[in-house]
């Protein structure tokens, strides 16, 4: 079971990518708001009883001074991947990802690309797949799918461009 | 009475310059280390407790992803003055200005300098002059000096360049 | 009382906001624009007399290079709180920042968030809440609605995404 | 098993901090260096056997226009820690951090800050940790060796500066 | 023969320019989707092929961490040249233009400005026209257009604007 | 008289407000496009003759890549005003800014705020003002103008917002 | 006269190389400390009078929030050279280019390269030089100057470098 | 024959390896100072005989506003290699990028890493290898010696850290 959390559910149009992919992946996840900012007792509640609760990764985003990955991490053994949102209050991303990255020794936050919740899931699938040979399976289907669809694109785009790389 | 928090002993160096001017100014204050990311659990005693223990403003100093202004100021009613650091494991101490400064609407942190412990400390001061007369005429006092100090670099720097401003 | 200034009136849509929470903690304020770079005898004017005509505290904003929030604290004892404004003027907010942000050693500024003017609101109201314990109570209730809405957002969610945290 | 690789051996110096944490958890892990740009080919057989070598999890340390974990990403379905380095050659880490972090959608690398490779380590400890209780309980125990830690700094303070909070 | 390609049949509306002005200097060239990330071993192969298959000069464009030019380097010994894109995943442009500038000593990429894919098609004609005095000529020509460009401007605005440089 | 030049014709929209200015002002001026790039002799033939021809200063404007103002300066005698412009290619102005900036010692262009074309122009007949008193009058008159604009505004804004400062 | 004031005597190292490359030009020039933040109203008085004092030109060079150029040049009607100093408590030198170049429309200051202050001492006689023809004529022999300084290494070098452009 | 250019003598420092790497390959070069600032002319010739002198192609080095690269591929038909150098007055090296990289359309610059002149040497030789089949062939042998010069460091490492890929 992965945890999805953020901020403030204006995130949620990012975030939901998060559990979109989970679910292509067939892994269960809950979703919520949790904001450090007007709910740090409900983040240190969510964060001390995640194991506990049965969650395996938990995916934080936010925006701006974004506390809720690190402070979770703080909290919780569970692995905490972090996800930088270019929120309305975000300087370009650079405070959400600088917030989030730069963790100090002891406590990391598994960071992914701006706005990348996607890959935050994906991330969430390869930490089970250590342990688990189906999610692993899944996810080397997924890797085989995304290059068949740029062979798609590369049949596509020859129609129009020479090409004599890929002859046949 | 000023609480004066820090993210590791290391820090120190920079914010004891904070202790430093509240002395000069003979406000009490207490300093000690409370790490949002090593003891998630001593922050929110911190701030939960801050203001029955008479605390009147919390001065708190991180560096990297500098987490504790912000989450204290979550938890507390008081204000509190964030000290960005540039700390060994900080980007040139973005990280600490972006993840101080950048907190959501309604959870404000008083964001000072990088390194800027001693404007922590007469922010504070300045904070405290808001009801106490005393107080305000020591900054008062404190301003005047500075500009004695001036006058001073003045007169020496006359003896080597020209000056025709300060003709006396 | 609070005194609200403003570079320019243009800067106002973003200000009004430190006036409108401040309206809701009612706490009385005073606002106009006062410009360091047009009118900076004004400004000297402004500040000057800001403690003997009752001022508490100062909400400055500006944009670009932001001057006068650090100028007014160069001249008045007031603690001053500085409002970085993403004008039309400025490279993507970070000259607002840094010049307002980055004062020396004597003259703090208290620099909330880009655009960040309802904090600075609330700051000011944190601030005369130092010695005034119905602004403190009225922070305190403040802060418990923002959690309650969270609530409510939680709620939201719960209709459309699992969660097994929030079982009630 | 965890599997340490960085582009150069000028970076074991960082690198070494992830081999040293993973000891102390004992965990056991392979170190080498594999370089994108020197060694290609040997980084595709790096990634492209990973797995089946019985590795779990790869850290992957670069500086400059630091290619390795993303490329060993692209290849590999196990989940990869990138470290960005602050090599010689690297624009104060801006570099390094960027061209790790910003991976597209569909290989996500597990970002830590900027040289923080033993964050890294902990990292991998907590993957394992998901499905293996004595690792997850190792890193429960180093999060409270770290909380007593700070203890021990917040006492031996106490001997030189007021401090209401631990009365002891 | 010129190769272009790109990472994302997405960055295609920027690198198309390179492919337009190849065929207005009748320079023969391919063009193709070559992901990095999503078909390492196509691009290795892309890469291992490229001079085999009669290509002088490489194009390589990618968007965020833009491993594509510097990882086709690393495997050819053909000079590379690397567009920056601005994608919709970029942090404004700059983790594209680290990541594929700032490659280690021995192999470089000869990097042109963020989404300045003609220009790389210009700068593939010039290295062709080291060798051959035709398509020098040709970028003689091309210059010296450009040139006439500016004059028919200037002779423009002297209609509207006083010019006392240009009298005839 | 004037000079006012600008790397291409697309940059006519910002720099049309140095010619306002100065038509205001009534200082004579020329303007035209001169490319570094693109015509590099003539803009050797410009700055060369620019002297004898009776310019005082010269105002050029560019973006990107901005080396007008510079090589300009590096062959004139004149002042020479840098006007850094954001255009399509460049990034966030950053570029612009800096490659007129950061001339090295010997060769300086007096540089305005990015898109500051009016500064440029005001700058311009500061310059004048130094040895005509006509003109310094007017810049005189222009700060009181703008000066009152500001009065203007403050009472405007009077009618909706408490003001106790401007109590007339 | 040329006037040359700088936020803090810890500047001088730095602001000398305008008084001497002004010397070196036979300029006058007076040179003190006023600071915009310790000593407001001496800026103020130093930026009203420097007109009727007989000052042409100012030069001020500040570091970190750097007002003073930008508030000078706010009283004043002469031209303002702003030199950007990488001070102790400056961010690399970004605030203090920021705080003094993106001044508003109205109120230009001609800012210099960071730390150019020998930069700032050739164009304030640069801008003597619009109508003192002895300056400008020493103008132009120290950039025949810089031209020959530079022949000689030119020859320098070849003793140790094949240089077939300089063929004597 | 390669023309190795730089504008300062003090650049030598990081341009020489730009020749060191040429004379491994045994590539002809000249080397000297051509200063676009000090020395605009001198430019303007060495970019317009640079052809007929026999020249394939010119590197550049320069550092801040570091024009010369730009202004030689604005005047030369030969493909330029732009060196950006973290000069003493270079803001952390992001002006010598930025002025040397963000060329406009019709003027490439080949752009290589800060201070990478040993790479700018490199792409010379790959741009004469597109005609010269020794050359390639030297390129390619100096691709295995940077393989095997890793192959060595694997085997040291391999003695005191364990390494199952590299058995045997």
């Amino acid at each position: 079971m992965i945890g999805i959390i953020m901020g403030s559910d204006s995130d949620l149009a990012v975030m939901k990518a998060a559990a979109e992919i989970l679910e292509q992946f067939k892994i269960p996840f809950e979703l919520t708001v949790v904001s450090a900012h007007r709910t740090p007792l409900r983040m240190v509640d969510y964060a001390t009883t995640a194991k506990e609760r049965g969650l395996k990764v938990i995916i934080a985003g936010a925006g701006g001074a974004a506390h809720l990955p690190g402070m979770v991490a703080s909290i919780t053994t569970l692995p905490v991947i972090g996800v930088p949102i270019k929120s309305s209050n975000s300087i370009d991303g650079w405070d959400s990802v600088l917030s989030i990255l730069q963790m100090p020794n002891g406590v990391p936050v598994a960071t992914v690309a701006l706005n990348a919740a996607k890959n935050a899931g994906i991330l969430a699938a390869q930490i089970l797949g250590t342990s688990d040979e189906n999610i692993a399976a899944a996810i080397a289907h997924y890797k085989k799918e995304m290059n068949h669809e740029v062979s798609g694109k590369v049949a596509n785009l020859k129609k129009d461009w020479n090409n004599g790389f890929d002859v046949s």
